[in-house]
């Protein structure tokens, strides 16, 4: 089913962009946590619009209300059901986008899909809106995966042809982590802030959008976790990250450059450290071998494309008079939208690691 | 579970590289289509070894043997059951590695996950071996495919650094998907099959391994199919590609390209052809927006890392005397496993996108 | 996963009895049905506490708010969300219930499974309360089946020794199914209404509760639907059926009449109507031959336990002191459940049927 | 999928009866149990024909052959696959059956589902036969389930009108279990077993069939184990026991007869014994309340209906001709599979549970 995923912890999507509400429902969750309120809303902040200049201005709270599966803050196993109310949704018309499909947008195949039925106002189901509630699942998630020793973390890799530095796949640390996770614009090279935000702010200025990459890190794995084959780690990961709109490409370890490498470049020795603790000198498989975690970091990457909304006036057909037109999107659209896309990424990674584990 | 995937169509995989037999298990195929046994063996020729000089010279039949679902060579609706029975398993002392885990290799994490238990001999369960029922259910996948108009297909897209040109994604003719299937080396631009080859001897020379990319293209779909988020045709295709062993990397369309282009670059723009059909003018999003197919080839590309089985010594641990050590390994090995690979692609792709369409 | 069942239509249900909000995410329905809202209402009524002297006098409402998935009262294909606020919750002390396990109770079980963390108040997760949003989806599901020619409907077959009539098997008509709809006590042979009440108010004079049987079934469904094996029709309406609190059994057919036949006796013989088509001359399978339907009703009884809850002292556990105890369970309780089932089992069979037809 | 059940270990059964051979591939299995291969070959003797005078004479070997998963006798945790060859398949001509469905089988919705691409020749894939592949894989899970404490035991509840004792729900010893395991014609009463072995014996007299009912057990259940609502533990072995040919009711504890009762009889007390442990002093729940275990033994009864293959003539339509007809089954049937059926029960059970477990 669309919506929905995972096999021990699982996780059901639901909302438009200018229904209602919006939410999830997790079941499967470990009775007994108490869950730290405002952990979580921190990370719902963090994918929030309204909170930085490469974002959409367009302010909405992102407030979860919890209708189930939680009493006293403490998770008592039942499934819990978080919903977020829409609070900014505008009675705009969107008439034209019905009538237009907007290139790279979902729109046509969506009505296709669904005949035209599908809620089109604000993007509907496909909306980036409803990762806020995966958002908030990882953040439930991040808490118990805490107690087991596990960490997920993310940093924005690039912004156009701007390059952050990689994770040293070896050694991600607590202060790393907690840097990113506190910093508004999470860089391990914090210089490239400013190039990477006028990637942006040109963009924008053209009526245009830009895409990126993020670099996400599971920290705190012990080897041996996993399956062979399809239900390897690698595979559960792609397919809860590529249930994110946007994301176009996934490569684990040095992923594509591995294409390139010889096998004496790209194999990870193994060695004993001074305690008796097995570790690899190089950790180019980003943790993973055969599907099955290796006790290193699992570290992958994701390809963002370019929001598909931009204010240009663009080609595209007219399904009323079946004839080609042009189209004008109007209204607040992110012109980059890899920031926001950072705890959303670290979000659907901690719900898939908290499935394996579970 | 590990070794199984698929809604309507499932697969299950079993058997060891050097045991009884290797197969596989498919569920929900419909009834009264009457397979093409040579299809199907020409399938199994293009992933066997012993075919090609990049590849090892190990001479294996691969003749698969059907145990049910097929009466008259007419699929009965029920599971069919194939095997390949192992003929060419040597006696071999698997002692070393089952010790020394090989770099780059699942022994060490599945040594952890089993507890020793696992098979050890030619790599067991992980072997590249069982990709060969893969490549049986890809064949009969394929058939049932041809009957809706859909056609799997792919070609090397690099190997090291020699790289082949890339399928023109708006227009992948029949012709070019018929000279892939014939050919004993499937590349686009066939000027560069010297230099590859070239790059394997080298690194065959080198007693090292070499990796690659593979382009796979799905031509026929119509627009409508898949689903948003976690079901989308992109995720499916993703956790299918990770279940085959050394794939560390999968994108769709422009994939990573994406991250550095404008929105008004990537943006596939919709027209009306002259007859009243819906295309897009470029395809940069793979025929895939929002998880569901626009009508436009899927095309996506795999990362394939070096074969980890290389002849050079290399640095490992001892899981007896727990210290560190070194390891010889010997045995007849691919320097490439990229042509090979190219079928099983295939296939794997052919058994989801039927599975998507019943 | 506890709380979701489906392939292709899903549903995913939350809530406790005293929390703010029950409900359910319903995944996978197709788009474009308007639905009726007072007809779903009718449904939700039949279930709803406080309508039947054989029931609890606890009023409730359960009116369904629906978050998502609808657009102008048409479904839009994306999951719906519904959910019914809790009103009615008394602030009542359930220590005691939460140290003394009750009888006959999900208690004791889920204090081992979760720890003693699940919500206990009015049953939590575990309460009759959460088949509401069951008979939400129920339907819903029920409306899209309409359009397909299907109907589901269900009568009291017995309430302790008091027995109703049950299918004519061959021939359920649109009337009975109407009047069936249609009655606040629905028997096929209403002159057992008085003596069917009579158990009940018995029962509850004793401070005691009584059980019974619902009889249920599916006319419209064409020959060839359903799967050999662990998918077929019978396993699938089971597992779906003892999600239902209170459900101990169920039987296709004449089930454990069955077992005292002859096959000369308990075989369906087929045969050709004047116009062609085919049926059965008896309907002893149930409609339901190698787990496919074979053209016929399905029907099946289901046996529902007495409710547990009875104001007589019982003897019980206590959990803190380890020592052996009585309770005396207070508050309004239903002293025989049957009644409010029989919608529930329709809803649940409904979702069911309709996944099935998906 | 029709012929594959289970989460954490997965069954997929395949095989006709006339088929080159039928088998089940096991996956999710533990690494390291040594597998005794001679309580597997009891197991799949008990099931096999020619083996009692109320069964078919029809002798078949049932041997199976381990193709992976197992190294020395030793799981490996790779899926496991395991065929029995069909040997005694005669060339015998189906094509009446083909014509003429047989009343009571799945030989006309085989045919509607199919098309008529279905193998009709023995039943195909809806024969009995392809439960001996079940049994084989209940053997594999009892063993494992034995090092966790737990066993699985069943016996003949009654054939016809002729009953055998239930089950002490609250004390099923190890000798009780090793008695059944160990007869030939599993009865708690024994001096039940010429008045059952008459019953069969008139009804093979009379070219007729007779059915039965099986209980059930699963001893050594801790308390806490199973899932609320869709996932409880009677819903699981329900759509098990349904995928078995045959199967029309199962009741869980009391079951139906619960329908009669008050709640204050089929309320079961819990009590702390000397030891401080935990009992009921009654088990109607089947050791099942809110779908957890409660720690007390799990039992269930199930329905068999009478074999449809009888040899008398019998009342069918002819798919060809479309007309009434008439049809003679000829051939070697069970005149009762109840006998049979008793390991089937048992091992599907075992598989079911340790799924549970897993």
């Amino acid at each position: 089913m669309s919506s929905t995923i995972g096999e021990n912890i699982k996780i059901s999507v639901f909302g438009e962009s200018h229904g209602k509400a919006i939410g999830v429902v997790i079941d499967g969750l470990p009775s007994g946590l108490t869950i730290d309120m405002d952990k979580v809303l921190r990370e719902m902040k963090r994918r929030a619009p309204g909170n930085d200049k490469t974002a959409t201005p367009r302010k909405e709270a992102d407030f979860p209300e919890i209708l189930s599966g939680v009493v006293d803050n403490t998770l008592t196993g039942a499934p819990l059901c978080a919903i977020i109310h829409n609070t900014n949704t505008k009675s705009k018309d969107y008439s034209n986008i019905k009538r237009c499909p907007r290139p790279g947008h979902s729109d046509y195949p969506a009505y296709v899909k669904y005949n035209g039925f599908n809620d089109i106002a604000g993007g509907g189901h496909f909306s980036g809106r409803i990762t806020a509630p995966i958002v908030f699942a990882g953040a439930v998630c991040k808490q118990i995966l805490l107690e087991k020793g596990v960490k997920v973390t993310a940093h924005i890799q690039s912004i156009g042809s701007v390059k952050d530095k990689s994770f040293d796949p070896c050694n991600i640390s607590d202060e790393t982590i907690d840097n990113l996770l506190n910093s508004s614009f999470p860089l391990l090279d914090s210089s490239k802030e400013e190039e990477m935000r006028k990637e942006v702010a040109d963009s924008a200025f053209n009526k245009d959008s830009v895409g990126g990459t993020i670099e996400c890190a599971v920290v705190g794995m012990k080897a041996g976790i996993g399956y062979p084959m399809f239900d390897g780690v690698e595979g559960r990961i792609a397919k809860a990250v590529f249930g994110i709109p946007a994301m176009k490409g996934i490569e684990f370890g040095k992923g594509f450059e591995l294409a390139k490498m010889h096998g004496s470049e790209s194999n990870d020795n193994f060695r004993y450290d001074e305690n008796g603790n097995i570790y690899t000198t190089t950790n180019n498989c980003g943790g993973i071998l055969g599907g099955i975690t290796n006790g290193m970091p699992i570290t992958f990457k994701v390809a963002v494309k370019p929001t598909p909304s931009i204010a240009q006036v663009q080609d595209t057909i007219n399904l009323e008079t079946r004839q080609n037109d042009t189209l004008e999107i109007k209204g607040r659209h992110d012109p980059c939208i890899v920031l926001r896309a950072v705890p959303v990424i670290e979000a659907i990674t901690a719900v898939t690691i908290l499935d394996l584990l579970s």
